[in-house]
């Protein structure tokens, strides 16, 4: 998606370690106009999908999952995140490990907002080895729900997120997929997908 | 909200201890076609100010503010939760005590995206003694940002924080005022407001 990268070059910022921060636009700040393209790519993307529901997680997926979802005309649900889960038997649980915050997080959904045969879709702002969305994907298969595809709007191509969740012959769209990142000069390169 | 009102009396649960559970439809599963009136709603409600931004607290008034910002054409930003911070400076900070988690939380907003002289309205899904709203009143007087007002969803009537926010002569609207909840019947009071 020419006008994310386009994005991400001008106000992105690439430091040490892997990080990239869109705090400006994204995951902070929030670019409302940018989120509604982003929503109608996604929207062409899955084009040919039958889409019930929308599944994300919270925090930053949530501004996002909730524009897009207006292009499919369905409702948003967003797992929590908790450190501390009493389990009810009310609940789907796993556990995720965030590349961020470097911690073991529980994860839950209410059994109420997922159901058997529901055809979702997987909305999150960043993929890097996947834990997040493999949790998520845990969560709809207890749930047995149909998984229809996972669309994220940045992608860390060269850790192993994207490709673990493609073997498994999901499909999945990444708006923008960062091949490298060189910190030193702020830079990064993008796959060519399009 | 006459629409508003409807949904609570139809789906939200009146549970001991003054609950109110509405999260089949605002903050677990998201109704995006609510959110919508939500946020022309909240549009004319604040239709004669000036507005540059919104903003919100994670997680579940992120949702809101996205949807709401569309009628306003402004970005939005969320203030953060966090339990250990580093103060580096860059951020703004405050306390604030979670009523639904009796916890105390840090906030965190960084310097990059709240200015001087910017007007913003807060937008958040609940309000109950007002410590959520008075931690981001707090962030706004250190920036030297300009607060037009406050839109929330859902006021607890019989707590304090809709009257301490008024007494400060802020603009407080509040979509529904709960006034009274009976959980042995499952009822509730609403303020009558229009």
């Amino acid at each position: 998606m020419k006008l994310l990268k386009e994005r991400i070059r001008k106000d992105g910022i690439v430091k040490e370690g892997n990080v990239l921060k869109v705090d400006q636009f994204l995951n902070h700040q929030m670019d409302i106009e940018l989120l509604n393209e982003i929503g109608k790519e996604f929207k062409r993307r899955f084009a040919q999908k039958q889409i019930d529901k929308i599944l994300t997680i919270e925090a930053s997926g949530i501004g996002i999952a909730c524009i897009t979802a207006q292009y499919f005309h369905v409702p948003v649900v967003f797992a929590k995140k908790s450190q501390s889960v009493n389990l009810d038997g009310e609940s789907y649980v796993t556990k995720i490990e965030s590349f961020t915050h470097k911690r073991i997080y529980d994860v839950i959904v209410s059994k109420k907002y997922l159901k058997e045969g529901e055809h979702v879709l997987i909305i999150d702002d960043f993929m890097a080895n996947g834990c997040a969305v493999n949790g998520l994907l845990d969560i709809l298969e207890e749930a047995g729900a149909i998984v229809e595809g996972v669309g994220i709007v940045i992608e860390k191509g060269f850790q192993d997120g994207g490709k673990s969740i493609r073997e498994r012959g999901i499909q999945l769209e990444s708006l923008a997929i960062v091949d490298a990142m060189n910190p030193a000069e702020g830079s990064l390169t993008f796959r060519e997908t399009e």
